[in-house]
């Protein structure tokens, strides 16, 4: 496919990630110009079809649109200080993780430098790259989106732009991503049980795999308990789960699994129960998790 | 359709779970049986086609399947005591949650009263029973299973015996179960970010979901690697955990959301880190996770 009409892109930080995502531009015929801090990265880039920039301004000023993808924020404009000017009315995008305030300073910075600032966040590992249902999230300037859109899409078919604060794609990302090491090392913790039984993991896995379907479409009803703030009607009551905890505490003895990182969980169940939550929906335990607004 | 040639049930215990497990042998044509502590719980049943027997004695001799879901195995034993004679040759089936050893007290004491043993778990909520995907574990006495497989069926479509041991089906409950909570945890931790930024947990539940899928797609990985013992292949590494706990600290402080619960959590990771697998898989952390034998 020839690229003459595709947008050029630069992309800066080569890691597992980046390095998926210049592959996805260039395969896409996106003219692709890469830079790298350790710069052996780029010559299988260069390989596909990239060029590679031997300084960061020079690779700044190759495109109009120039995404990232260095460890931190900070990392982003430690890297991109010798490009300032070269920044100037350019479309910077961010694709890291980091914290919402990383991306409320990078996003000051960026103007500081005449920048259009875009904040992404790639939900998904670097070979779901340019995947159909690959999920990113961007927020910051909708005309750097909206102008870049089609280009954005090479790198996943579901592309977001969640509004025009800089923050919101760090913010989205790192609740949605709260999940992910609570519900991991449930796993574990079912995995050593099932191993202290001389059974295999891999047993578990297809009922894993149900009972996350499972939890799936329990997530609307909660959010909508949260969101009215009536826990009344309870598929899952609190005081079921706290009924639970003891039996967890007793089959992690008897499977002499570690259970410490449980005692906090059935802690905030308990309180849940105290605060009178106990017949309520589970998802009330969003109201003890939300600390009362702290005095000025 | 005629149940004349349908197996007879006998269904004790009719709180939400128990009643559901009634209403599906009811209405798949079985001759139903049911009792129920405060038998005012009876009625409704009764209306849809059961019989109602007045004392536990009666329901156990109704039917050569009995089938029992009270809150423990506790109460179910003290429940069933009465009807000690009419158990002996019957076969007796729990459906109520418990930990393993609660399951192998009910087996011991099954047996001591003549009684043919299987141990299940509805690993679903009530409105689920009877759907073509709804998973229940039994394991136990395998006789039974296999005379009344046809019969267990009519509760769920994905029907298990994973094993003549009685307290495999509470075992795999248990470990599949303990991502639940921790998984539940995160949500709510992560809606409470969100709405302290003004927006509705709602708006997180797509992204949520598919983040759910993405975990689903990684649990066979993860599996293989605990059953290997080899973390080197590592897709998300421990450090790259290590890295991400500094934020969800800064974001619980930015979004007033109690942090606490994760303190032991981000310790397991530096705890594996600290053992020498920060380059290695996340699963990793099972190995932390797994307690030294003890010494006898
Ligand atoms: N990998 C994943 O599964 C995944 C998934 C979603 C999001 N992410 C996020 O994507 C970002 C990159 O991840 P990755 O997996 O690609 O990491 P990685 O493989 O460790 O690569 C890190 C990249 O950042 C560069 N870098 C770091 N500090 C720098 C500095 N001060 N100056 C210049 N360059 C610097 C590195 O350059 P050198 O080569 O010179 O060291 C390298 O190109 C991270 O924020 C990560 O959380 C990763
Ligand atoms: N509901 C769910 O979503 C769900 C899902 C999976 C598994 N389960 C498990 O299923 C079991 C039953 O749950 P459920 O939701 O049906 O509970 P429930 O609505 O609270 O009903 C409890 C039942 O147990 C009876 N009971 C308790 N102690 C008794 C005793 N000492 N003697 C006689 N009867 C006694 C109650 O009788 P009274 O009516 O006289 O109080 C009632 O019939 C539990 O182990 C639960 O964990 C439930």
């Amino acid at each position: 496919m020839a690229g003459d009409n595709r947008t050029p892109v630069t992309v800066i930080g080569l890691g597992s990630m980046g390095r998926a995502l210049a592959e996805a531009f260039i395969d896409a015929g996106h003219p692709t110009t890469v830079w790298n801090r350790t710069p052996g990265k780029a010559a299988p880039l260069v390989a596909r079809g990239a060029v590679h920039a031997e300084a960061v301004e020079t690779a700044v000023a190759a495109s109009p649109l120039v995404i990232t993808c260095l460890t931190t924020f900070e990392d982003t404009r430690r890297a991109l200080e010798p490009a300032a000017v070269a920044l100037n009315g350019r479309a910077l995008t961010t694709l890291n993780s980091g914290s919402p305030a990383g991306a409320r300073e990078t996003d000051a910075w960026a103007a500081g430098h005449g920048a259009r600032f875009l904040a992404g966040a790639v939900k998904n590992v670097p070979s779901a790259v340019g995947a159909a249902d690959t999920l990113l999230y961007y927020s910051g300037d909708k005309t750097v989106f909206d102008e870049y859109e089609t280009t954005l899409r090479v790198l996943g078919g579901d592309t977001v732009h969640l509004g025009g604060e800089a923050d919101l794609a760090a913010l989205y990302e790192m609740s949605v991503g709260a999940i992910l090491l609570p519900a991991l090392v449930g796993f574990f913790q079912g995995a050593a049980a099932v191993q202290a039984r001389g059974l295999e993991a891999g047993t578990m896995v297809r009922f894993a795999g149900k009972w996350l379907d499972m939890i799936k479409s329990l997530l609307p009803v909660y959010a909508k308990e949260i969101d009215s703030g009536d826990y009344t009607d309870a598929a899952s009551s609190v005081n079921l789960f706290l009924e639970g905890a003891a039996y967890d505490e007793e089959l992690a003895r008897e499977t002499n699994v570690d259970a410490a990182w449980l005692a906090p969980l059935h802690d905030l169940v308990k309180r849940a129960a105290d605060a009178g939550h106990g017949d309520h929906s589970i998802s009330a335990l969003t109201e003890v998790l939300r600390k009362p607004a702290q005095a000025v």
